[in-house]
């Protein structure tokens, strides 16, 4: 059995705890956090730690905390022989250089608490000190996905920002969208069959042939139109940057 | 049974005239098309006309052309006492003056050729030149669908700036994320999983609960590292703008 001490206790760490005790073949080693209280969805059966003095020795660490927190966590521990691993899209490999054996295990998704991926086919970015440690990291991700790539830290981190394009940016767009409909007095649920269909359509097709709309075939009517209706509207700035964006793409 | 005359031969054209040809309560009259040749979709068994003078009496008749295409249409035909619908979310009803009876059918939806959408659930925002035809356009539309909405021109067009942003400006910022996945050598399928979670997410949460990232947490760390990678990228200013749309919704 692998051993697994998770850190940090946010979304991520939710579901990669999930994940870990209900595989056989982990077993989840004890879970750090800065809370003094056990958070909710920490059953009594984990062996929660809220001091990392009380760590034990594990094969594997995940260290599942904001960015800026890993290079302090990452020092106040001994990991020994373990492999620490960081699970942050855009955090140098180097912050975990303090160990003897480290990487990266970066699931591309997005986490919350109620949800019930499959983790199967959740991508995991992975990289490592050293080939052997390369090696291992892969063999242990791989029991989590079948998806998984080994990536430079720069690599990665074009994933991630493609990322927070793909799900942060198009997330605020649907709700810039229900907003100007509610400022309006209109049900936003009129939207959601749109949404739904917008990205069952990238099952079927590309990006590319999905693209409708009157920036993509210059109907200045209707944008002249839009653009009226959004006047003094915050999103104003917005429509007009993303119009410009959709037409130069098509030149 | 109800006759329908469909005008025009576009995607949503085809999606009408499917559900026209599959429910028994209608007969699909004429189409009429700009087209010398019989478009593929259109099977032999429909009268495809391709000069308006030969359009014959309808119970309803849906122009289904661009927006800018439709008071032209309108003004070639005499439909009667038949029933004029546009299915535009952008156009005034007046422009469909010229006729006795005469409304609005817009499906708040995005059509393709090869969907296979459940009508029923597709809204469809209706407007009439009096009471009388909405009674009868109500009935007609709820024939298609069980979220029949009647809402003034003015209404209608907040919906459809609104789907503008909620589809097309999605969609793009999904092919702008693919876009920089690709120029770095990086298969763009990697993304998949989270553009399926990033819309399934709205199954379960409002887009309210469901933003995370680097702008909402004000991050700055993150989003430094994102403008310097997109350091001369197109995508550079839209980035900075969304960035400060999902804070200034926060404040």
């Amino acid at each position: 059995m692998i051993e697994v001490t998770l850190i940090g206790t946010g979304r991520l760490s939710f579901n990669l705890m999930n994940e870990i005790l209900n595989n056989k073949r982990f077993k989840l080693n004890q879970v750090f956090g800065r809370s003094k209280f056990r958070p909710k969805h920490i059953s009594d059966d984990v062996d929660y730690i809220k001091e990392i003095k009380n760590i034990n020795n594990s094969d594997f660490y995940l260290i599942a905390v904001s960015d800026n927190e890993i290079y302090n966590v990452s020092n106040q521990f001994d990991a020994k022989e373990g492999i620490v691993l960081h699970v942050s899209g855009n955090t140098n490999i180097n912050v975990l250089s303090n160990h003897k054996n480290y990487g990266v295990f970066y699931p591309l998704q997005t986490f919350s608490y109620e949800t019930n991926l499959n983790f199967r086919e959740i991508p995991i970015i992975i990289e490592a000190n050293n080939k052997i440690n390369q090696k291992k990291i892969e063999k242990f991700s791989k029991i989590f996905s079948k998806k998984v790539c080994k990536m430079s830290s720069n690599e990665r981190a074009i994933c991630h920002l493609s990322a927070t394009i793909a799900n942060n940016f198009t997330n605020h767009l649907v709700f810039k969208a229900e907003q100007i409909l509610e400022k309006n007095g209109i049900d936003k649920k009129i939207l959601q069959p749109l949404i739904k269909e917008t990205f069952n359509k990238l099952d079927r097709m590309t990006t590319s042939e999905a693209q409708t709309g009157p920036a993509l075939r210059n109907d200045n009517l209707t944008i002249e139109s839009h653009l009226r209706q959004l006047n003094e509207s915050d999103f104003l700035n917005l429509y007009k940057e993303i119009t410009k964006s959709i037409r130069s793409n098509e030149l």
